[in-house]
């Protein structure tokens, strides 16, 4: 079956549609993004993350091309720019929205013809697809018939095309997931759509993953990277360090997907972290949850050193976190 | 200035006075308990917690005491015998509770009185404030002279007491404190204490200590015990184990704090974790955070082994996690 947050943010003639995961599972309510600033906006207010910005910068790229029709092509092409800018701007750490920007360009260049935005935006979703059910059988390819995983955050399609995989392979499935607070993707958006998917799942808060993993029942770390430099850092989700540093301290692999490796992005020092507002981390869902006299700290991503990390699973396939050049060996760049 | 919750259960002629720690800072409500029963009920809603059920247990035998004045002796302590093993078995990781008990049956005992009960809980109260300043004392003597502190859960008088040691030896603090979930306590106890006491507090979630630790600005990680085995486990609040391990990955020095290591517990095998309902991961204050199709699991401790332990500190003095037959030398046992 597929999850209902494999699709969902959807191009549309009045504009972009995108299930809004903040409230997601409580309540299932699509906001109408009928303007580029307000697919801007949305990405900016966490209406959607993870792979979701992707998606919708490719549409909105394509909302914006929309209104650019009637000019000549370089005006309207300097306009596109400054829309791709703007974009990938709303989530500074994402490398994914710069390649949603790029591939709508690269058709829009090709034809000199704004027109085109839709056809790339068409590429780049199904590139993206493609490249995450590779991804996916990869990583199920290196989990045991009977495994059990923890995860963090959200890995979206990351997620949901490893669990098709391994149930296509035969492999029987069981998931921890963490809440992964301030804004709970684990509890809500991971939690409901395995259980969606038909996977045994357990949701413990963001401390107790050490204590898992300790156990001896976690059989591999799985989760997303939201970047990986060319030298094996994995940046994800604030938490993801952590969760690295217990499995590797109790001999449990830790799997980072990610499509590609960053090859802008040699080290640590090429990857900017957000920080998000402070405020966030004193509630929880809008309701305070700290006394409002503390200050909140909110880093939204860590970095995991390549010593804890035991391989990067991308669309090529795996490979360890030291030798990432051959990602793109043989490769024109 | 002395915060609230250093003084936060009192006996009274009515009962015992316990202030509400689930809805502390939001609200600040004491429930009277009447019987030993409600005190008991009380420790189990985690109406208070750390050493709050200490004093609740000491006062709740006190409460009982006094029921059975009119009764033979044999048959009152037969009574209060009962009701020590009930109260010690409210929270069954925690240790301090059979202290508790054991201070007030021993004042009942050597003068075959039950109403010599109240001397044995003020003997106890005493004694635990009295070691919870000196382990407060050896704690500041390893802080640095500015010293950035990571804490997690709540260590109650511990936390207070090394804040006002540190504080008296001019030393310039601030805290990182985790929200600790599922029951906030870092986000309400701990950041609101430490705001109290004049403490710059900075609130993260339990998924940031491993970032923050590998930041560098970390000089210790302190934490309470809720018990420490002679052979150097630590067990406390569930996140303490990842905070830990992160601690030692980063060379971020961890002090536990404890009175006395547990010479009833030589390894953990004599450690019972408790596991508390797993629909408590699924909310926060009482509001759903998670699908409720999940189930969630909540062992309420975790274990630190020894080789993630820089030292213990008690109130005799800071002891490596390998040495902790010194505390007890030249004792009769």
């Amino acid at each position: 079956m597929e999850p209902v947050l494999a699709d969902s943010v959807r191009l549309t003639d009045d504009g972009v549609l995108i299930l809004d995961r903040r409230q997601f599972p409580f309540e299932r309510e699509w906001v109408l993004c009928k303007t580029v600033e307000e697919v801007a906006k949305a990405i900016e207010d966490m209406v959607t993350q993870s792979s979701g910005p992707y998606f919708a910068v490719l549409y909105g790229m394509v909302l914006k091309a929309r209104t650019l029709e009637h000019l000549p092509f370089d005006q309207a092409r300097a306009q596109l720019q400054q829309t791709a800018t703007m974009l990938e701007n709303t989530r500074r750490t994402n490398n994914a929205l710069r390649k949603a920007t790029a591939v709508v360009l690269e058709a829009v260049d090709a034809e000199r013809d704004v027109t085109e935005a839709l056809n790339g935006a068409k590429t780049g979703d199904h590139r993206y697809r493609d490249k995450s059910r590779k991804l996916g059988e990869h990583t199920a390819n290196l989990l045991p018939e009977r495994a059990t995983v923890l995860t963090h955050c959200w890995a979206d399609l990351y997620l949901t095309e490893t669990v098709k995989a391994a149930q296509q392979q035969g492999k029987k499935l069981k998931f921890y997931c963490t809440e992964t607070r301030p804004y709970l993707q684990g509890a809500r958006l991971t939690a409901e759509t395995l259980i969606e998917m038909g996977v045994d799942t357990t949701l413990i808060t963001d401390g107790m993953g050490a204590a898992v993993l300790q156990s001896g029942e976690i059989d591999a770390l799985v989760t997303a990277a939201d970047r990986v430099t060319m030298d094996g850092h994995v940046v994800n989700k604030v938490g993801t360090l952590g969760l690295a540093v217990a499995a590797h301290a109790f001999g449990v692999p830790f799997h980072a997907q990610v499509q590609a490796p960053d090859h802008k992005a040699p080290t640590t020092e090429h990857v900017e972290i957000e920080y998000r507002d402070g405020a966030e981390v004193l509630q929880v869902l809008g309701r305070p949850s700290a006394t409002p006299r503390a200050k909140g700290l909110y880093p939204a991503f860590d970095v995991t050193p390549p010593r804890f990390v035991t391989d990067v699973v991308t669309d090529r396939g795996v490979f360890n976190a030291g030798e990432l050049d051959k990602y793109y060996e043989g490769e024109q760049r």
